[in-house]
């Protein structure tokens, strides 16, 4: 991919001038555009490189910090983030994108906070974990999607005998990119010990599909919804596959109220795929990351393949050619940043003409 | 209630003058403002009155049109329209809102048409009826509500062994005020024989709260989900109750993908009244049309006092005093002209210091 | 053009069970459909007719209202309405708008009052009239369109030495079919004598166009601008007529911190015709009254034909073909139903292959 | 400002098996959250510094640049960015935004290109400079606001003798956070050589406050209107002055069309500021870049004192506290980034109780 450079022509008489004037810009804390390098691209440049995490490695990780990391005040959560490789050591999946495995012994807690950036939890194993949403308990289990929108205090509790690993999805890095962090703890101790009961964000938004409190609440900046059900998903899928009579289907999680992504910063979707299909190949400004939930499935991503078991991570870097094909039938969770490229107006699609090749 | 008029002041001159002005004015086809009565009241009066038709009665009447009118090209539709008593004889429920009960028999085919205003159905009785909207089959049961939204076609067949009686609610009154109505006879066979299948627009926007397609087509400007299912209805309602703690909850039918009415000019919900309480007496700009589907309630309205029992039809006119108690769990469909309200800005709500009392 | 109708079957086989059913059917308050006459047409059948009012006429009979009849409590207002020759003598210029001429005399007051039904003004004759809209005074001069929006205090005073007479529009016939039409008293005396001053409004929102205070308050459900002047709507048509290069230009009264319609149920807008060409023969759902403020055109409707002088008014019913050309440089000023068509999402526009041609 | 930390607690107790952990989580390049330093603060800290550049020697400089630089392909424009001192030697403003002075000779032509990044000029200096957006051709003259929005071709000549300044705000630094740069070059020769001409943006949407096209364009992602021009803005300053009958005015630069900001990540304002008042103290999510027009004024930026004369331009940084004072009447340009902390919810502003004091 070609760059483009804004570069000093190659006439300049006196070179010595040239010198003293860049010595002054540089005093007076200016810098020509003309010797700025790809600062404009003609397409953008792969800052991050795409990349997987193996969940037999994570799994593995995750459990030793369990043994030797305990959770409480100053720490907070048992987190381990994806560093994407060509990220330059910063602790994020993708240049946008935060992913994390998160870990939750048997009896812990993980006590209250609340930050301006938006999180959510996929949940990939164990079972009866609570996550506490401005104290109204939302239930964990498998293939569940749980919300902790921006600034709602959340905390974490696990009364059960197994431990509990999930996904963590989040903004930080475009929160960071316009100075907006904001970061609060709360009470030390539990403010909800209730379980064996159904969050009130459910009771009122999970009733059925189009059916909405008739005098509702004034409506939040996310989802009032904070809780979707792997058991409804997968029915979901069921039925738009059977509506398209195709081999992909694809869900977005959306506002029952709105229409709108479950958070202002974030699009979540779950895709099923059958065998015999490649997806067409594609690329898209902005990035995502896809979490597997069942099957086997290959990824090619910018001329590269991985292959994805239940529980392996991948990072999609803006515009980088994408394609997907299963083995077997295949869940695949995925998270971008695509609610903030379109409220910026930049969100472009582009499908290729042919399937992209390996490297 | 006080009525404003506009009336001459007592000390005009000239009566022949005025004569002769007035001569003019009539002959010029203008009218003087102070010369109309009751053109802007104080707050509106009722021009419908409060009606309930008994389901009882309207039972055996549409049962005895079954048996004498035919349904064919020229009639198309077996169907008695509420005639509110108040309504200087037009076929109107309310003097914005069209309803009536349809009855199909065994084996009959209501062939398909379209039409600008929009129309819901509410089953009351029977099973196994199929709409067919814009050739796409959609089941009919006791207690689902279907859409026929402006300008789709749409066809109704009975396949099964028994008829079926449904509510019908449309806007015709308003399409009608504003000189907007077009209609078109489409094919007089059935465009789709399907039975025992669920409609591509349940299998698209039913498969859970809060989860629609990823890549959807263009909005429509009605829900494109065209059926909501007593089942779920039930189940939604059982948990907003159990949300609210209280007696009384009420579920809005929504458009799934923007939280939008069910169509642009018609607002459906669902009610469920627990003995014990009497709501408050609370009036509203613009009508409504309540159903009862099950239970018993007794509903008040500008002082008149109505006992609704399943089947039962009450027409609640503008700014008219209105409350309700249940003497069992009672479950109540209504339909109004609230979205029409809302986009004219003209919608008004009060609540009164104290329960109305009986006339 | 033809119109449906639904008729009971030629082949009933008992008129006197039919006779005693029908009988039931209206003891019952309710009516059948098939015995509906007009109920769907094919089309919207015109309710109203094309008509035109002319100014000399009306002039004459604004200027003897002056002389007869007095303003004040009781009356309020001394308005002449137009009313439709088709409209079944109602007071109302087609069958969703209110028109009328309004005459103010030197020194008169037409004290304060408001209405759920929003009114414009626009400005035929006189110069140095005061509405005072919450108290905010509003200049009245030739060409200006005014608005008091629903529910807004308004106020008009003279104090100058001639009479003023301006065109009232109102959505009033709209705003009683779905009953919801209030109205209030203000004080008798007059909330703000200043003049020779600009109004708040002007100076917060008409001071350039895409400028809007940085704070600004809550937006209004109408446009906040309360008068656009003559001279401002002049120069516009002169410079959107020159990036058109063409004969024809129209400009449309918007809210300018939305672009929205001045009011939610009206629509107002300034065209500009040269000699030389016809507008396309054109239907539309809803209703519009055209006012002419200078030049000389021909209008025709439904195949009537129409010449249009300064103050001549014109009534334009839902799907009437219509169409205009100027015989001289020539400026029209209209008021239409459309923003409730569109919420209604019933605004439908047909442009007929051909000129209609004259009846 | 304290800085949340997520640290190790203290009471490890096998640091070598810790240190095996973390070499481990490396490898599988994943980074535990409890060691990060600062990713989530208490409130967000200043990346940037608040930072004057003086007019005085921006001018020396762009006119240095002027002698020594041509513009032509390659290079393109002669522009010279300010680079935050804070900011790491990164050519930004501030973190979100891009700042700089461009220098157009007489008789120069700086070619045509588009950039998915979004651009605005503010003429400080010279007259009679053309902007071709897409062809059109828009003048620039001193305190005029000019437009060159996402994608849209442009490009910039001189017919003059004199040379032409202004300043440059680009949301360069959001766009390349969300990896969505695309850059074209146009052709080398201008495409619309026309002078002596308004812009048909403007003949089409600056004809006057609250008049749009009748029958519209779809509405494009900015402004349609691409100039904003000094006269006007300073007359809608004066009168919104009056309206506030206070001391400080400021107005927002919004699409006429929809009331949105210029650009979807782009605010742009001016403000006028008379002697006597010190505005409260502020701070707000997100940053901005003031520049000032006309008159004398202080800025105090967290605590930092900045005398402002014509031509300087501050950085103001997310979350810093901010006041103004002005000795004369002054009047201030700003851009900020606050259609995408709006758009993200991440928009928060605070008032101090009291005055900041310096440092």
């Amino acid at each position: 991919m070609a760059t483009r450079r804004f570069t000093a022509p190659a006439d300049f008489p006196e070179p010595a001038a040239l010198d003293e004037f860049y010595g002054a810009l540089a005093e007076a804390d200016v810098q020509p555009l003309w010797a700025q390098q790809g600062l404009m691209p003609r397409t953008p440049p792969l800052r991050d490189v795409p990349a997987l995490w193996k969940w037999k490695r994570l799994r593995a990780l995750a459990e030793r910090s369990g043994e030797l990391v305990p959770i409480d005040r100053g720490g907070d959560r048992r987190v381990l983030a994806f560093a994407n490789p060509g990220g330059g050591g910063l602790p994020y999946a993708t240049s946008t994108l935060w992913g994390a495995v998160q870990y939750l012994g048997p009896g812990e807690l993980a006590p209250a906070h609340h930050h301006t950036p938006g999180a959510l939890r996929f949940v990939l194993e164990g079972s009866g974990v609570w996550t506490l949403v401005d104290s109204d308990p939302v239930a964990m289990n498998p293939g569940d999607l749980v919300l902790t929108p921006s600034w709602r205090w959340h905390e974490h509790h696990n009364p059960g005998t197994g431990p509990m690993l999930w996904f963590d999805g989040l903004d930080i890095p475009m929160v960071r990119a316009v100075d907006a962090v904001f970061f609060e703890d709360g009470p030390d101790r539990m403010t909800n010990r209730a379980v064996d009961t159904v969050s009130r964000a459910e009771l009122r938004y999970a009733g059925a599909p189009g059916l909405l409190p008739l005098d509702d609440e004034p409506p939040a900046p996310h989802s009032p919804l904070l809780a979707y059900r792997r058991a409804e998903t997968d029915r979901a899928l069921t039925r738009l596959l059977a509506a398209r009579g195709g081999p992909h289907a694809a869900l977005r999680f959306a506002d029952p109220t709105s229409g709108a992504d479950v958070m202002p910063t974030l699009r979540c979707a779950m895709h099923r795929l059958l065998p015999g299909l490649r997806t067409p190949t594609t690329r898209r400004t902005g990035s995502s990351i896809w979490v597997a939930y069942s099957g086997a499935a290959t990824a090619v991503v910018d001329g590269h393949r991985f292959d994805l078991e239940p529980g392996d991570v991948l990072a999609v870097p803006s515009w980088a050619p994408f394609d997907l094909a299963a083995t077997e039938p295949t869940d695949l969770f995925s998270v971008s940043d695509a609610p903030v490229l379109e409220a910026m107006r930049l969100a472009r699609t582009e499908t290729l003409p042919a399937h992209q090749e390996l490297r």
